[in-house]
């Protein structure tokens, strides 16, 4: 007998530095986990072990190491071997995926924040992932001059993106506005101010209304 | 006053693993500089310092370790750096270039050999580096036979692609003839198959005829 097994979600968390994307993650899953749904959290770039490889390359190193067309590229690579290899055989065996960041990212980043232009990464996520999109994205918002200084208290050295500059940041937030309210249905800003608390019920609330009931 | 310095030429060197292309441009580079022009060798996957750490994802490690569409975007990726950085500055200055591979490899080997088809190269290629082509381009063309078991003697790890079977290599060496009729006033094939000394001459005589009379 053929168990049908209904089809996973895919939710994605956008946003810049220090918004709060990677705590917000584990309190949704968990909220999920408890609610019988089965889990993967994943980030990009990244997600698979050739994704990591390209991801390594992509946040560490001189801020003008790479063209902004190259990173596009390599964003884009990772995100095949993401998508193809990890989300989508997960979320065909019912398992949601939640993801530190997908495409918006890289329209915000490349193609506003860099200048490449919205219009180039679509047609470079088309050729390779064709039309495949989160059910859901959040859009954590929060001032630069408070998430900035979060980011860059982190440990480590992938610290490539936060070197960029407060003007640069500035564009990013306004360009994940942007992205948001030009696609109402699959995305919702949240005010990332709030306390952690507060935060994480608006996003179980909205996730419910969305893709529970 | 101002100097007027004569674009350099730039010529691609694309066939199978093993038909002598490296051998060749070193000595095209010789004969080229005893000619009084200045000339840069390079070769893809890389040519730059972050093309090459593209490279070494890309030659090593399992046949399958990238989908096809990652490994093309990969390419690309590492393309739009050599042209940017390397080749085109390089042309501006006078100075001629010899690539070892270049956007027929592309076509030859994810748009043929692994089955993307031609078009989705080429559209990559085009968000990339716009409309960059070679001068010149020889083809050389050895049987697989005759080709294969010389690339398999080389010392080093870079053999993933030689790896990759008989039938992929021959549906290669097919691509690239094709390649070549289709786009006869760029590209040249070239017989591997007689001495190093006689393929030199031919590179040497095609090279003046297209581009020193």
């Amino acid at each position: 007998m053929t168990r049908i097994v209904e089809r996973g979600c895919f939710i994605t968390f956008e946003g810049g530095e220090g918004t709060g994307k990677s705590t917000q993650i584990r309190l949704l899953a968990d909220r999920l986990e408890q609610y019988g749904i089965e889990v993967f959290v994943t980030r990009e770039p990244g997600g698979t072990p050739s994704g990591e490889a390209i991801r390594s390359l992509l946040v560490t190193g001189a801020t003008d190491r790479w063209l902004p067309v190259t990173e596009a590229l390599m964003h884009t690579a990772a995100r095949a071997e993401h998508v193809k290899r990890f989300i989508e055989p997960a979320l065909e065996r019912g398992i949601w995926v939640l993801s530190d960041r997908f495409i918006d990212s890289s329209r915000a980043y490349q193609g506003i924040g860099q200048g490449l232009g919205v219009p180039l990464i679509d047609d470079l996520t088309r050729l390779a992932i064709g039309d495949f999109l989160p059910d859901l994205t959040f859009v954590l918002d929060l001032p630069v001059a408070a998430a900035l200084p979060r980011a860059q208290t982190r440990p480590g050295n992938e610290d490539r993106y936060e070197r960029m500059g407060h003007a640069f940041h500035e564009r990013l937030r306004q360009a994940f506005l942007d992205i948001a309210l030009g696609e109402p249905d699959r995305c919702r800003i949240i005010d990332a101010a709030p306390s952690i608390e507060l935060v994480a019920e608006r996003l179980w609330d909205e996730t419910r209304q969305a893709l529970l009931s």
